[in-house]
């Protein structure tokens, strides 16, 4: 696997600054692009005069962004790689998208010969949705219809790890997420139960998310039936602004609270396993970024469980009725 | 060792929240008393009707608040075992200190005989202060004579682990720590250059900085002269609100590239070895907590230096000259 390429958009960098007379600069890159910080760093002060300030936190979203932190000082937060989120940021905000360069056609052509029928749904994520015409006109050059529809708060053809509402209700006979990583076309899968191909074009191949999405539903399936002999939850809320759900959490409370059991509100910025032991508790629900509880869950020595496993625990939901979390609406909602 | 008591002072949280009426309430715990933290909860639900929060977050001091978390939705935050700094809160803020009734008198007794001469320093921490006048009392009663000052914002006797101005010019032939942990010494024996005791009421034992600090100052000059290969620093902020010295990294970046070398600004919220393995840098600075570069230094793989090291590294500062790192002005300081 070659190195990959990604736009920064030094120019429009450079103008943003400019425009608005910043001096004093954070950029913040999700985990795989993190490595990329010293050089692009050393690009933009070769250029202009300005004081930067890398964000090495850990950063998976526009739902995590820098507008909180060292607030007095900051004129501007250049985020990368995510499109933003329907909340109100507390500073001025470029995003960069970080497009790349890597090469769709073979492994998105390969995909739709998976596909039976002709209606096919094709989703991405930012480092590709500049590809979507083309990916779209490949599809019609095999002799597809492709079908996309606009999300709440997410562009048509693109899904987040926690916003799926892309890809619901459309009728087609099965969707391609062109992108790396099994996480969301999980999603899909399970919200839309069609058959769904992950097209890498980074690795260069083609599979079905069926396999994982048994392997993940049976671990899913094993942390609920744990969690059935817990009397006492932890319900974590996370302080990162789009990811914050203190309403959910009292909510989750008060539903655990009415079933006889004990449940306390745990607030942490990034959760991680360490910071839950302390807390001698039985289960753990998360109303953070929805990924945590399926992405990390081997991490995790107690059931971590979405809020909507959750209900299937205290059978306010069948577990026929799984389905994967969502933040759609944001507590600090932009009107 | 039996289980500490700690005084929650429950009567004096009830009040507060009565006369603040408040109904959302976040709790915050250093990583010592977090697993008292679901039994307090408990004991303030079960008397009064609140919506409490525990912060799970690592805390290591009143620098690092939970006043800029969940903002508006937080009445009151109660923050356990550290006194307040001079810096600007942005909640109310009750700041229980958490004393302890274990037993300090022979410990305290032991260390005085340690101590050759007549005139005697005590220090020690938040969960001690109150029994500072009986341990006086100990030492005249031993007829000694007790030399405190205070501190800039620190009270008589307090030492903090980034702020030890109470002992500094205190004309005395000893000093006792009436505490746990060796840090605070450590940093009272390297500004005084006295006779340093440690008396620990918890283990019941006494014994003299001597060794450790030895082991230490061992370590920093291995990390100091490692340090002197590197060409490319990166410098840690932290964006807690009584770490951040944003000011000062900005002056370690000029003094560093002045001698030719690069500079980067890291910021992270909790400073740990993880967040900076993306970045391809030769030495570390953090302006952080002063604790960090000294107690982890050995989960740090490149030389993690205090901005005094860093100093010694440019050759702006003398071996010989080598100081422990303090914040005693914060950027945030109160008026």
């Amino acid at each position: 696997m070659s190195k990959i390429t990604y736009d920064f958009e030094l120019d429009r960098i450079f103008d943003t600054i400019h425009n608005l007379n910043a001096e004093n600069i954070i950029l913040q890159f999700p985990e795989g692009l993190k490595t990329r910080a010293i050089t692009l760093a050393d690009k933009i002060t070769d250029n202009v005069n300005v004081n930067i300030i890398i964000d090495a936190d850990y950063c998976y979203g526009a739902c995590d962004l820098a507008d909180n932190k060292i607030n007095d000082s900051i004129d501007l937060i250049i985020h990368f790689a995510h499109t933003p989120l329907q909340i109100n940021y507390n500073k001025p905000v470029l995003f960069v998208e970080a497009h790349t360069t890597t090469e769709i056609s073979n492994v998105l052509k390969e995909a739709i010969t998976k596909i039976e029928g002709n209606d096919i749904g094709i989703v991405t994520t930012t480092q590709h949705i500049h590809k979507l015409s083309k990916m779209i006109k490949i599809a019609e050059d095999m002799g597809k219809s492709v079908h996309l529809k606009e999300g709440i708060g997410t562009r048509p053809g693109q899904v987040l790890g926690c916003n799926f509402t892309s890809i619901k209700d459309i009728s087609v006979d099965g969707i391609i997420y062109v992108g790396s990583g099994d996480f969301h076309a999980l999603g899909i899968k399970l919200f839309t139960d069609k058959p769904v191909f992950v097209a890498d074009p980074y690795l260069g191949t083609v599979h079905s998310i069926d396999d994982f999405c048994d392997k993940i539903l049976k671990v899913r399936f094993a942390r609920i039936v744990k969690a059935q002999e817990a009397k006492s939850f932890g319900i974590i809320i996370s302080s990162k602004t789009g990811q914050l759900r203190y309403q959910l959490a009292k909510k989750l409370k008060k539903m655990i609270e009415n079933e006889g059991f004990k449940a306390y509100i745990l607030n942490m910025n990034h959760v991680s396993p360490d910071l839950l032991l302390p807390y001698n508790l039985d289960a753990f629900v998360s109303t953070a970024c929805p990924r945590i509880a399926i992405d990390d869950s081997i991490m995790y020595k107690k059931p971590l469980l979405t809020p909507q496993e959750l209900e299937i625990v205290l059978k306010k939901r069948s577990w026929e009725d799984y389905e994967m979390d969502e933040i759609v609406i944001h507590e600090n909602q932009k009107n």
